[in-house]
């Protein structure tokens, strides 16, 4: 019974697209598009067209006037992977305003890094009739989401690319940033850099430790095995790590921290006494530049990606028609004093 | 037609509590909870009379079986005053760890600080059945809830109590906390010391100034209007106030920082050239202890303060009889050098 109430209520799921209306009209769907936002390049007799089409299905580009009439308020689900992860915080506000702008409610939750919580948040989410579903997600099969998808759910995929469904992703040049950061230290002298990330079966975690290999590659560098490490980032695994690499035979005298988590434990392992290196990290993170030395990082613009998905989801649920697109955003090195520290010894 | 679903969906409204069990047995609620609890000291007639009326009513102590039996996972909701403030990552995951322990998921919104949005966000999240709510109120009148209270939606506040209504809260020792830390600059000779807090509509806020008031007065010291300035946390007010304490005509020795917001700022104030001051922050962060002075605050527990507020939200939602009350939680001072500063000159 729920599932049946569930899905007469659906907005989206048995509403007319933009398709139905090309179809009725026996128009394309950019001239549906056209005449939706009031562009111009459409003839008035094709305008006319379009309009019949649009009145006879009761399409509706947005949803101000339904929700005004029902009295209800619109709402899109963020799925989170960690709440206490700083990286987040301006990530899931800027999802809320974009929201906000556009009258609707931002519900989130957390997957707390488990694929099975995020498959029953993101369904919770669903059975409680969010339009839309901004994810970063914590498994790497997002099949489950099938039936929500055929049922109208629009669906954008942040930090890490959706698996098994075709859908949009709007992601850090993690690649890039990462190479861009390794060949940074190795402008200022270094030759032996370890590598801390995150666990190899997240994607982003993935894409850094090859911006890495690639950057010691290309510049003819060998990487020791006992350099790189992959794991959780709970501090004392990081520590270990750090630890290891600095004292061991063929010790590092510089680090690349692969996210914000293993940059503030590096830090942490570098103020203590007995342990120099220079340090990059990936993610800027709050007071980095307060420190001493500063920390060197690889800036991601959180806030820009929270932005450009919720846009894109909106768009999306606008009835505009969208293949799905994977959207990469630049990131920025800022040399602060770590980083730019000569190899010691 | 959508409100009516709705009714009939909520898990708390129509169902039996333990007062109708109490009522039908003609016993008392404690003599039922004990029952219920399987505790000792009820008598083995009262008992059966208690385990009647639950049978006939229908009454259940928790969930799990009708989450069991309709395929359906219950939920609380969060409702924030800031996604991006640090302080409100553990207590969120305090919160959320609490819910999968009862087998629940968390649902989280932000009211960004605005009494409409938290009023639209909890009344939301109602209208999507949670089971009850923990919030942290922007605004100071809740009566919008009182239909939902009714309906048996259990509710705990968090950080600052509830306007209008009688409910629970989970809070810190602001005064006590702002009291001690002001105190803790006097101590180390100032005499002239600025508060710089957020806005004085705010509970916390206004708990926090008094405190420092407080300590001031107890300590036979004059406060100078223009060393107290509550208002919004943006870095260029903290940032303007901050410094027109610092050289003004009066100028203090120290700052008492009334929440992390405010905190940062003001070391980046003092990092800058010029200006010489002791610092104590209300809450600590991430680094504090190795900034260059590391900064001497006074700590909430923010995971012990989601705790206790989600446990007894579980508590309600279990249907143990509790009165509406004040919950206040320790807070701590950590000296660790910005505080210990003497007075310059």
């Amino acid at each position: 019974m729920v599932e049946t109430n569930r899905r007469a209520e659906n907005r989206y799921g048995n509403r007319p697209t933009m398709k139905d209306v090309a179809a009725r009209a026996g128009v394309g769907l950019k001239t549906v598009s056209r005449v939706v936002n009031g562009e111009s390049g459409v003839t008035a007799d094709t305008e006319r067209r379009v309009q019949e089409a649009i009145e006879a299905l009761g399409f509706r580009r947005n949803d101000s006037a339904r929700v005004l009439r029902k009295g209800r308020t619109s709402s899109i689900g963020l799925v989170l992977e960690d709440l206490a992860d700083p990286f987040y915080g301006p990530l899931s506000r800027a999802v809320e305003e974009v929201a906000r702008a556009h009258g609707a409610l931002l519900i989130n939750g957390s997957s707390a890094e488990d694929p099975d919580r995020e498959q029953e948040l993101a369904l919770a989410l669903c059975a409680r009739r969010v339009d839309g579903l901004v994810i970063i997600p914590a498994g790497d099969d997002h099949r489950y989401l099938e039936p929500e998808l055929r049922a109208g759910v629009a669906t954008v995929f942040v930090d890490r690319p959706a698996g098994g469904i075709d859908a949009d992703v709007v992601l850090s040049d993690n690649y890039g940033g990462s190479y861009t950061g390794t060949a940074h230290l190795i402008a200022h002298g270094h030759r032996r850099i370890g590598f801390i990330g995150d666990q190899v079966g997240i994607h982003t975690a993935a894409e850094r430790l090859r911006g890495y290999q690639a950057a010691m590659e290309d510049a003819g560098l060998p990487v020791h095995e006992s350099w790189v490490s992959s794991g959780d980032t709970h501090p004392e695994r990081v520590r270990k790590a750090a630890e290891s690499m600095l004292t061991g035979s063929e010790p590092v005298t510089a680090l690349f921290a692969g996210n914000n988590r293993v940059t503030v434990t590096a830090v942490r392992v570098l103020a203590g006494p007995g342990h120099h290196a220079a340090l990059v990290g990936f993610d800027d993170f709050e007071l980095a530049d307060l420190l001493s030395p500063a920390v060197t990082v690889v800036a991601q613009d959180s806030a820009q990606i929270g932005r450009t998905a919720a846009e894109r989801l909106f768009r999306r649920l606008g009835g505009t028609p969208l293949e799905a697109e994977r959207i990469e955003l630049p990131v920025r090195l800022i040399a602060r004093g770590s980083g730019e520290l000569p190899p010691a010894g």
